[in-house]
């Protein structure tokens, strides 16, 4: 629906929203930024149908912004994990995140914060730190249980701590 | 839909989507920053129903991302402006772009380009200037017609000159 609604835009915005414009999607990305990346517990988080997740895991495979790998031992079951190109997006969730937390906040403040490791400042405008000022890229960033984040939040249930 | 669909994530990136998440709510935004701010010059551009334009329109006035404003002298009509809270999402649509360019390039290069106005450099990563490195706001940048833009790109068929 969404690729053929968009096709007469000759835009890399559309171009793009055309993947990741999708109902889900960047949440489910944001999920797997977080270090959530097997079926089971992305279907528990969201909280969403299987199918639907399936369909559009399946869709960001196909298009190189996840793949699967393959884990366990009895029988074979597969985590999803950000390709170069998934992992690309990140800018585009942290300034989501930010435009969300100073323009429709959450009562007890943000869900979760990021922070420069090491440096210890915070995540300011332009990816840069709030403390020494450094251009932050996703390695260098870990983000944290923030003030107004709920019992389930991701870094919460699971030891998912890199950003 | 999205709005009850989202509820469950008490997270800024899910309260960001419920709002500009809606199929065609980011691509209307490019237009108005792009300077294409009247009803008909954007259901037209976009070609898209005129119903679902103005659902879409309103929910963002509603929602304090856009004002209208009257303008006209026989019969009064309305322009869209962008709010503080409407521009303040620049640099999710400046990522997208980024990113669109990138990894779902249009054949004949890049249909818009950002440049910093002045200093003549383009638009880099973390919205700096390539040449003299400054940290990019909205009113510093310029957005060209680029190669790969088609007829109908926004800033060919109108004086739409600022990004």
């Amino acid at each position: 629906m969404l690729r053929r609604d968009y096709e007469t835009q000759v835009c890399s915005i559309a171009r793009a929203l055309e993947l990741v414009g999708e109902r889900w999607t960047l949440l489910i990305l944001r999920n797997v930024f977080l270090g959530v990346r097997r079926f089971d517990d992305l279907q528990s988080q969201l909280g969403i149908a299987r199918n639907v997740l399936a369909t559009r895991l399946e869709r960001l495979v196909d298009n190189g912004v996840l793949e699967r790998h393959p884990y366990g031992e009895r029988r074979v079951r597969h985590e999803y994990r950000l390709t170069d190109k998934g992992r690309a997006l990140w800018p585009v969730l942290v300034e989501l995140m930010q435009w969300g937390d100073h323009y429709s906040p959450t009562p007890g403040g943000p869900p979760t914060v990021l922070r420069h490791e090491g440096c210890g400042g915070f995540m300011g405008p332009h990816r840069t730190c709030t403390r020494c000022g450094a251009l932050l890229e996703f390695d260098d960033v870990r983000a944290e249980v923030g003030p107004g984040a709920s019992p389930e939040h991701p870094l919460r249930t699971r030891e998912y701590a890199r950003a």
